[in-house]
């Protein structure tokens, strides 16, 4: 048994929780256990009542996230054969933007009995889109007044944010509303278990919270928005920042109980799973773009200065590390795209499909796509966008078509890496996590797309690592976050080198991709809001 | 057993012959077999020796064609209960542009000892594609001399015709060009056999054969084209013509004897599969548009003037019917592009596929695609554009994009339909006939695309029908053409009518596809050529 100093980090997902033991002074990971959540993603009918939700719906029960903290984390302790007495804190990160309303003690209002059967008292996970059209209203009337935060986020707040589901919530459920003390992040609202205290983290709070330069949106612009919600920020959402890596509290007696760890531990500021994954890559410095890859794409950097890079997700003081800006980019589909078109369009598997496509030439198949089958979440920011595929022929195979797709996404990493050097935030390493790290000829693809040598993020359950740098760096076992990197991240550098002559076929077919994404998502040609438009209308004549 | 009068119709299609005995009195078949070519189409190696065929090559071997004449015609006789005695006549028609390189007698130069193992004794059918240079170089050399014969044709010659698969045998087979003394069409040749003398037709001649106001291409065209090349057309190809529904001979005592027919009966002129099912559809007045529909669909239609409209296959004086212009045009993939998606991209059967596209609404799947996977043969003319399919997301289906497809070839019927009545030839009725029309959802699409009414022809082997059509006005049942289709001949009108519903929604999907029609295939975006020029080098320099 070590007698090294230990931390546990532990991972909030949409599905599960995942956590982690890991040791101090290098970050190796010594046990790990996942908890499923027992009611999953709730999009179909409420628990309780069976009552049935709309469409575009997806919430979650907070309980579950407490299991993990009394299942998984104690199971990673023996999983690692830890003696809690080393555990030096716990860290934490989650998915954002996940909303809980939640009393003055934190607790959350779909367990106070007289809303247990009101769906908007329940937690809203980040994949709830039914304030779409509230989102349309504050980006509307934002771009109307000219909102200087506006631009922060790529010139678009998205309905899954803070304000579009607080505008849903205050317009469809003002009984819950009124109710509603704090408008909690999910990411806080766990800590809140931890510490018995709300520390608001200045990741989402920036991200997702619209806080920009100390500032939220004003009162007046509130109001305009709608006449009454003008107190929203003061009544609901102001609260006192916590940096990131910073201690929000330590570890109260019932938690303890919960998790097996010991009381007063230090108990690390909330976290979202795609920044904390930047330091489990030892990616703290300006340059370094993350990429953490599963079905959809998540991308963050650290830039040293200040820039408005447009279409993009959102820029945050000390977003990813104190003392550095940090930006956020996305491709809403990446794996789901693969998934969708093997599952649907392929007779093959995608191992199968994989070795088909790995033995062509880049050009070969004689195909170019656009990767918007989910909409284009960074640089254009518009979810009604779709995908193309360009150059069939009787010759072309599934294997064509995939590689195709393969290509798309990379382009569409490509051509946020290039909007972010033309704004100024040049990127020079390109550095993967996520379940796609896995696929050899996806990575080498990416290498030759973007010209850039590939890194490999080190560890297979990097978003929970990361929370563990941030635990030991809250327990005051590192002076700040880039140190705790540097000791406990890894990542094998440039595992894939760009291919010169990949490179320069993949330069033209680029190319065309660039011309297509104008072409299609800057509004030469705005046939893909026309379909779907028609197809929306359809589903509605039908309903 | 009747004493009526009867004839016999042949189908010499591209993997079998068909026969069908007819009543003359009014088209009653009364009995058809069909015998497959022993040696198929031969594009892997020649039978005779095993040597390989590069791609691109589609030969066949014509005594094939002979023993449809043994074999199928007696035993459509038979299955018919016909006393052979009561037949008038014989029609035939044929693929083309397919040729058959010839003595002064009409031996095919394969059946001579000194050629057997040279390919291009053999005959070269309508789909051998080798001759593309050929094409290109007599297209640039036309346009460059501004020939008058050129815009009859849409502006460009196939290099499945007569011109470049005579070039081709020039340059690539001196000794069998030099051998040859008749470049003769198949359709013409296998009337050769039955009559013992060579008629050439007028429908060939002029669609495959350049043959326009009585005038080939001339000496000083071809000079040009390649020294040594002039002379092509007075010692190869020129012939007297025969016009379509002629006698062109009657039948040989040998040929009686292959086929159990009376020797001395009535030939009819040879004439092309698709033209011929215009009779049989009795479509042979102006504004009638035939669209025979089956892998790929041909479109033939009557105008009272001569009009050259742009993009189309050609314009033939008497081409479908003495005393009218025979227009024709075409798309070179349809049914083998639903073939080529149900048997690569889906998992269900075209059945399943066909019924859950049929439940859907128009515009339901949010997609819009070109059905140029085999290219554009009529309008656009480039053989290089390929297929495109706009709007997927992760909801769409196989059976989406299945019916995006079927949408996308009546969009391009309905594109060829408006070029031929804008160049002042207006379509005011949709005859269709061939495999496809078996499909109700297929043909509903059409009519409602169109907005035309959709008339079905009546004989599943229309073809075959139309060929006898033309027999008995050879042997002199009827006075013409256009009498005995009115006879013998048969559509169901109207079978299909547009629902003005669907009409209104796809006047505004067909704006969508024409709108990317012009931008992928007018120029503005040449992504196609060079998709396809990266891919036939990426092929090169693998072999």
């Amino acid at each position: 048994m070590s007698a090294d100093p230990l931390v546990v980090g532990v991972d909030f997902g949409t599905l599960s929780g995942r956590a982690v033991v890991v040791r101090v002074r290098d970050g190796a990971e010594l046990g790990s256990a996942v908890t499923e959540y027992r009611h999953g993603v709730v999009d179909r009918e409420l628990p309780a009542t069976g009552r049935a939700l709309p469409p575009e719906w997806a919430l979650q029960v907070p309980s579950d996230y407490v299991d993990v903290l009394r299942t998984a984390v104690p199971a990673a302790l023996a999983d690692a054969g830890a003696d809690p007495a080393d555990v030096l804190g716990i860290g934490t990160d989650f998915t954002a933007c996940t909303m809980v309303p939640a009393t003055v003690d934190g607790t959350p209002l779909c367990e106070l009995p007289e809303f247990a059967e009101n769906p908007h008292a329940y937690v809203k996970l980040w994949r709830h889109h039914a304030a779409q059209p509230q989102a349309d209203r504050i980006n509307e009337l934002a771009r109307a007044r000219g909102e200087k935060w506006l631009p922060r986020y790529g010139g678009l707040i998205s309905s899954e944010w803070e304000f579009a589901k607080g505008l849903e919530l205050f317009e469809e459920a003002p009984d819950v509303y009124a109710a509603t003390r704090h408008w909690v992040e999910a990411a806080d609202w766990i800590v809140w278990q931890l510490t018995g205290s709300y520390v608001r983290n200045a990741c989402t709070a920036g991200y997702k919270g619209i806080l920009q330069d100390g500032q939220y949106p004003s009162r007046d612009f509130l109001r305009e928005l709608a006449p009454g919600f003008e107190s929203f920020v003061a009544d609901k959402l102001e609260h006192p920042l916590g940096q990131l890596g910073d201690r929000a509290g330590t570890l109260t007696a019932e938690a303890a109980a919960w998790t097996g760890l010991p009381e007063g531990i230090a108990v690390a500021v909330g976290n979202v799973d795609a920044h904390v994954t930047a330091p489990a890559a030892r990616a703290v410095e300006p340059g370094q773009l993350v990429a953490i890859m599963g079905t959809s794409t998540c991308h963050v950097v650290n830039g040293a200065e200040l820039r408005e890079v447009p279409g993009m997700c959102g820029v945050v003081d000390g977003g990813i590390v104190p003392g550095l800006w940090g930006y956020e980019a996305g491709q809403s589909g990446v794996g789901d795209i693969f998934g969708w078109f093997a599952g649907h369009f392929a007779r093959e598997s995608h191992d199968e499909l994989t070795r088909l496509a790995a033995r062509q030439e880049v050009g070969e198949h004689g195909l170019v796509a656009l990767d918007w089958h989910s909409g284009n979440r960074s640089v254009l920011v518009d979810h009604d966008l779709s995908g193309v595929v360009v150059g069939q022929t009787l010759a072309t195979r599934a294997e064509d078509v995939y590689r195709a797709l393969l290509e798309a996404t990379a382009f569409g990493t490509r051509k946020i890496v290039e909007t972010f050097a033309e704004a100024g935030i040049p990127v020079t390493e390109l550095i993967v996590a996520g379940g796609l790290t896995k696929n050899a000829l996806l990575m080498q693809i990416y290498a030759d797309v973007t010209n850039l040598p590939l890194s490999v993020v080190g560890s297979a359950q990097a978003p929970a690592l990361g929370s563990a740098i941030h635990a030991a760096v809250a327990a005051g076992a590192y002076p700040d976050i880039r140190a705790a990197a540097g000791a406990m991240g890894s990542a094998r550098s440039a595992v894939y080198e760009p291919v010169p002559a990949h490179v320069t076929a993949y330069d033209e077919l680029y190319a065309e991709y660039t011309t297509l994404h104008d072409y299609f998502g800057r509004g030469t040609n705005d046939v893909m809001h026309r379909l779907a438009a028609r197809r929306r209308a359809v589903a509605k004549g039908r309903s």
